[in-house]
């Protein structure tokens, strides 16, 4: 991307023969690639195609890295809470994008507001991070809880786990978007790449 | 009512008369009375019209205590918490109610989500009372973090209060019905009154 | 849970795999178990790992039961109510749960408001419960006529049942939402588990 | 009106003189007419330019009867129910519309279904009827209940009556919709006068 | 039913093996027999339980006739609209249930308002009607035009049929609430069985 | 505008001196000058600041004249279709609009659905335009009719009239998007002005 | 159609059967015929049925050209444009019936928001276009980019093309609607062949 | 607030009164104070209440600024983008917390989506921003425009500004969460507030 990022190919509703040929094109152009929201059939075609590239299943991403330097140390540092297993695929999208992005990641993924000891439980790790991503499902009132206790951006994102009136997601949605935290903003949901993409930008400012 | 409780009147879209004449009449049957929702103009005629009656100004109940024994020692107890001061006239609202109800009420009042440290300050406080009453609005995740903390039924009552995407307290609402503590309950948006009054008979259940 | 109530998985979303991981570590810990929402492919796999459980069909319930002790007599008691067969699976949920809480529960099950005379019928059976349970989809009346017949808090349980504008559960939901009986409050749709949970609370509040 | 119904003028959105202008030409031309939804400066307005009206100040209709004949033995009849006072002004349009169409009405107008004993003490009045009109806000749920009682088609009217999650009749809009009663039908929110359209052209149907 | 109505199954949620059992138990006490929403199987299971029943297939009905005389000179008679072929299902869901009702049914089926001649084409036929049912998907508004066109009830019944903004047929449904015709009224989304039902309470009224 | 257009003010949220401001700037740049959705207090600020300018009051306009030629005769032809009095400022928005466009007008204003003839009446000088606005409130049924009675395209503007289930103007707004006339494309509710563009646009085609 | 356009099946919800069967009988008549929405089985059967048509895959369109003159260069011109990969279905839906409908289509297929410069190098060709079609979903935003660089009628169609919050195309449907361009005009979700259709009628308008 | 910001008081919902009360004691303790959403009435009470005090009529804060150093040229620096007067409000909200919090803020305000080059014309004021806030209301389209022209984070602010289907911000609010740019995030509609405090934060990490 323009900002010295790497590719990226939203998958979905490309065939897996598309999928393959963009990323081919990009990897011979020397670029790092990621594509996202791959199906079984879209990673047998990268792979038979690209050489090299590493498989996240939980996250759904094949992912290419050749151009990007690997020096984890100097790296800034983002942190990625859910509150549990159905958070996951979501939480992983974001947390390998910010990887492959040159971001360390913290994993927190055991936090949920019903049992607001784990995440006290955390908070020293979690100060550390130079910006915070929050995957939420049902009622999505993490972020606001994660809100009151940091000092950098909140970036939440609203997952679509739950079921009756949580609505495919716009619950949580709603929620996020009316919390009392004022470090919080908002992306679409499930969108946990757009996340670690703006956690990234964020995170990146600190060391350039 | 049917089980021993005061005789109500909901003053909204009633005029000051129609309020005062009801009023009267259940008054002078020796019942104890609650006016919710009144205006001005209602709490005037009803001074008017009754003798000995208390205005709530906050809570916009008018109340008259005749018949219910006053022994306040031996009463259960329930919470009511919110976070700030626009929640305060529905709290009030469930407070004042529950309190003519025969209740005993833990007013728990600056224990937003975004500053958790205060809650879990009156966590002690908390723990005594038999029902737990949350009025919530904006993103309306308070009654998730309070119902794992406490071991009894919690009564999420949404309030309108916020902007923009908080829907005149849908948000709230959705958030709430989404709650991730299993033993939260929902009334609907601003209805301190039946949350007070549910509260109500869980907490007597236990003295009966 | 930290009430001394049964240790309970959510299988939704969980391969049958998790499901039963989960179950036989708590299992092992001496807990009494419940897995909801349990596919198929989960019963099995729990029954594998497992000996001593009990499958619910209906109710989609697999229960343990090794801890509670198990005197009926002395239990507390709530009623579960619904209108008809397609009810039933929520209805069943809240009946198998609440069981499993040590709670005696009356099934009243062909009760809808288009007759209201089968309700009436079952008047004596419904006001011996200390708290009731009223599962109800299209218009969710239901619950506003028990409402009106009982001294104790109704939970409203909105099930997605009807077709057309009943929107999955919704039209149901608000229904009971704006219940004219005040002695009503809601969980979200389909959430039979949560109705239970707060019923149990309740009902056993009276005997502590 | 094409079937010897009285001409009908709808006042919302027409000014006072616009209104009684039209008033005047039909009541010259001789037909019976009816103005709803009527302002006091449009009422004012109408009795200036034309002697012998009648004001329903419930209902908001001024009427003007000099053509249709008075008998009112032989006239067919419906009833019109309704739960409290809020309803009324529907309930009224409804009714006073019905009257000047040549139809008898039975005002049944304290039968919620909080207390359903009251709409059963009614029931051997409610069977006369040859269509039954039913008014209601909040969840909406008394058509329901009612067209069980009755074999003549419910014309069911959702009021915006209620608050918070009732939005302005929506509810009980979805819930009549929804009605398990299969002899209910639905009008537009606080359309008390097409309810009473309808519901006199079935009544009428019986004595052609 | 209470008013000398066939019995009916809706059989959408019911397993076929119920089905028969119910239509099995109604036979045999000597009632007429209607299930709608029938699946292939249920069809199946009916056909080897019960001898003499009638399959309608775009109706998705089986049928039995035992009881009501068949004498339909006498019948009083309605016409049922749709605009096209994807409305078939529900106009027949609504004609075949009238037919079994004793009502002769008037089929109006290819009459949409985008080419309104062909609705003035049969406007002799649709004047013999004593009511009328228009099923419409899209924007709904053919009620509207048939409504101006006859001087008895129309019952419109919403589709879902469309795609993009149709929503299901909320669409439709919200264009017939708020049709400008008077004698309109409205059921559930794709409910012909409903309208049906009430069309025929408004028929037979004329001949009672 | 870019295309020889007058130049236009959106009034709504501009206090008088602001429009008037803007309105004296351009007319001294010689333009033509369009202010819509004027107030009372706009009016008379821009009446006093720039003389010569029309003030079209049930359309809410005020114009200015001076540069667009004006011999009527050669002018390409619209029609404006409404069909009451509720939907005239909207549709005089559109009228007004157009005229100062350079277009000339046919006013058809009492031609609603629910009386079809009035519409079939006027079908000789509907089928002289070049282009069709069709405004329609309620159910917004009307340009699916006219749809099919012209060969050109119909611009449908959704009006805000209507209550009850029109929720300002969705309604209409729904139906026009699922029209089944294939020559219907939609504008935002209320937006007469927008509406007249486009009819502009296509009218003046035809002699450039 | 009455003006001169090939006949149209809208085959999605009808069988191969009767699509191949209306498509005989038009094509017999002489007519050119057009299939939008054919599924692969659809197509088989009018193949077999009629010899000459041609078969759109992306587009799924099938269609059969006999009567209209094909000399392309006096043909009027629109512009097709779009974002990318996704949303090539319905802008081909469009483009493909346009073409059959005797207009010259430029595609302009890789203009999105987000890289603006790829629209403004196109501005050159896109000036040439008698209308202007944009097929856009997620955020919808592209139409009033585009309607502020061309000076004729822009119809823009909303996709469902998106995740979350885009709700199957609401999202770019209401964008569009509010578009601050005043020459755009909006069809329903996915509805390329109507777009198609007024664009069709404007660009013909010119050369009539 | 705990990051070294100036406090903040939110202003609606609160007497004028209260809100003088508040910030005298926070400025008494020597902190920087901002009130957001300040009334006429509120301001002459802070003014009354605490010297020194600066009032900003369009963003509706007043401000007190005592204790943050005023080194303006090391500063970070943001810019605000919006389309135009209407939008002003919320951009001034956004820019004025900005500057009070530390940040010097570019004003980049007549850029709107329909006249694309007055953005262009500004991009390389734009591409100095280390963080940038864009406040739209119709069909908030550009944040999408302006993500595709920088390389870091874009808050993206909808505004209740429109009509009709614009629904008081929701478009906007909805089109921005499903922005194509995948360096946009989104805050509540008009919480200017808001996206001034995650942007300080995101500019302030530059220079830490
Ligand atoms: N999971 C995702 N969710 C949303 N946007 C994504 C996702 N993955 C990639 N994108 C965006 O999609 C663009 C690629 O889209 P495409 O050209 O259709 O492959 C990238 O530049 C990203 O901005
Ligand atoms: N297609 C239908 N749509 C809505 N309600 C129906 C339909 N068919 C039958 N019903 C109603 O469903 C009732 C039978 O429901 P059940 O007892 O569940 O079989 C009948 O008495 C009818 O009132
Ligand atoms: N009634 C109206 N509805 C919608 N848009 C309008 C209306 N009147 C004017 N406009 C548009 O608003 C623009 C002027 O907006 P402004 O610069 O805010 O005055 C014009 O160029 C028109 O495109
Ligand atoms: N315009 C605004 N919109 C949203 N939140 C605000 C605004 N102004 C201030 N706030 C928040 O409101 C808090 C103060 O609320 P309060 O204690 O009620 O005065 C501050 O800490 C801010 O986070
Ligand atoms: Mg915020
Ligand atoms: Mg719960
Ligand atoms: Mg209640
Ligand atoms: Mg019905
Ligand atoms: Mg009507
Ligand atoms: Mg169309
Ligand atoms: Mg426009
Ligand atoms: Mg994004």
């Amino acid at each position: 991307l323009r900002i010295g990022l790497p590719e990226v190919i939203y998958a979905e509703g490309k065939t897996p023969g598309q999928v393959a040929d963009i990323f081919s094109r990009m990897a011979e152009a020397g670029s790092d690639v990621l594509a996202t929201r791959v199906s079984t059939e879209a990673v047998t075609a990268i792979q038979l195609a690209v050489p090299g590239t590493v498989h996240y299943e939980i996250a759904r991403i094949v992912a290419l890295r050749q151009a990007l330097p690997l020096n984890e140390d100097e790296w800034p540092c983002i942190a990625v809470l859910c509150a549990g297993t159905s958070d996951l695929p979501i939480a992983e999208e974001a947390a390998v994008t910010a990887e492959h992005f040159g971001v360390r990641v913290l994993r927190l993924y055991d936090v949920g507001v019903a049992g607001v000891h784990r995440l006290l439980a955390v908070r020293e790790q979690l100060v550390q991070a130079d910006a915070v991503i929050v995957c939420a499902g049902m009622e999505g009132a993490l972020p606001s809880v994660v809100g009151g206790l940091v000092g950098v951006p909140v970036i939440a994102v609203p997952t679509s786990v739950g079921y009756g009136a949580s609505f495919g997601g716009v619950t949580a949605l709603l929620g996020m978007l009316n919390s009392c935290s004022p470090n919080v903003s908002v992306v679409n949901i499930d969108n946990g790449f757009g996340a670690a993409y703006t956690a990234t930008l964020i995170a990146r400012a600190k060391r350039r």
